[in-house]
């Protein structure tokens, strides 16, 4: 048996992420591939327990890097418990964000030191990396406007300075790493977005092409 | 106001760490100082909740890379919440076990990887290190013996076999940190191990010395 590929979503608030995610696994089980959908925090009960002190208002306490290491603790539960066997049995893993979130939002959003972060990254994902990442890139200012359908009136100014430092961490991690990290343009309706996401699927696993994945 | 020193008691399972970490804290604060005695892990109501998650037996799953970054997230909050606050405010915090437990028992006892654990330890830690480590060093088999007061049988074979690596862990760290951990003879009664603490210390702190610290 063939092992499963892993592919990640990563993308600012309001990029279309999880739709897009949900919308892969539904059409790649409709053409036959056995496939898991999860997301980040979360995935197996010991994440969600872990999930629950980080949403905790009562733990505003909580440091920053103690924040950092719950989130690779619960990463690295769901790729120990999850994410590998699942990936051994053969099955297409699509997560809804990654180590990649991490990084956008803890360094380039919050400004944690980049190489505490990458090297907390290293440790939670136990040296699991996604076979491929698409980022699913768009203006904050424009995600916004789709979201509250009334421009960005709704979100303060800081929030907005801060999406916009979160997509400037995702296009210099999509620099760095072209192989593993493609760049697709969120804007437009949910089929465009999602035909962009085919064509580069179907470059990267020519098998999802065969079994009739159209762009 | 003088910055505190960080004093940690580290050793196996019944080398009477936790009996002269509680001993020396009585004593540091009959001569006067201001004293915080704590132990990992735990020490802070944030790491009260993640010690629950670690304990509980309903999460048998927890994998051993999560678990390392369960008691990592706990300390990195004692370190930010506890210790660096009381050392800056002049007290002298005394630690019962601290992350050199987690490189002996973990590595050293368990196998995970040694620089795994380092990189997970500088994480955790924050980067402050005790000013100076107690390894109360015993035979475990002579540990076993002053804890059951009648011989090693009541232990399997394999405890002992593990408690003899976690040994075996503490020396090499002691070899490789002269300056940090200092090795005590911890067999003998309370008082005599105390006595060769207390020797320990006022050589390294000429001013528990001068206070009345008698060895």
């Amino acid at each position: 048996m063939a092992r499963g590929a892993f592919i990640s979503f990563e993308g600012c608030d309001g990029s279309g992420k999880s739709t897009q995610a949900a919308q892969l696994a539904r059409t790649l089980e409709a053409l036959g591939f056995p496939v898991l959908l999860t997301r980040e925090p979360g995935g197996t009960a010991i994440s969600e327990k872990i999930r629950q002190i980080l949403l905790d208002p009562e733990n505003a306490a909580l440091s920053e890097t103690a924040e950092l290491l719950l989130y690779e603790a619960s990463r690295a539960q769901l790729v120990n418990e999850v994410l590998r066997p699942s990936l051994e049995a053969g099955t297409w893993v699509i997560c809804d964000r990654y180590a990649d979130s991490t990084y956008a939002y803890q360094a380039a959003g919050r400004g944690l030191d980049a190489g505490l972060v990458q090297r907390a990254n290293d440790l939670g994902t136990c040296g699991l990396e996604p076979d491929l990442t698409l980022l699913l890139d768009i203006d904050p200012a424009v995600a916004l406007g789709r979201a509250t359908k009334g421009g960005a009136d709704r979100m303060e100014a800081e929030g907005l300075a801060f999406q916009r430092k979160i997509r400037a961490g995702y296009l210099e991690l999509a620099r760095k790493m072209p192989e593993r990290i493609r760049w697709v343009d969120a804007a437009g309706t949910e089929e465009a977005v999602a035909s962009r996401c085919h064509a580069v699927l179907v470059r990267r696993f020519p098998e999802l092409g065969k079994a009739g994945l159209h762009v």
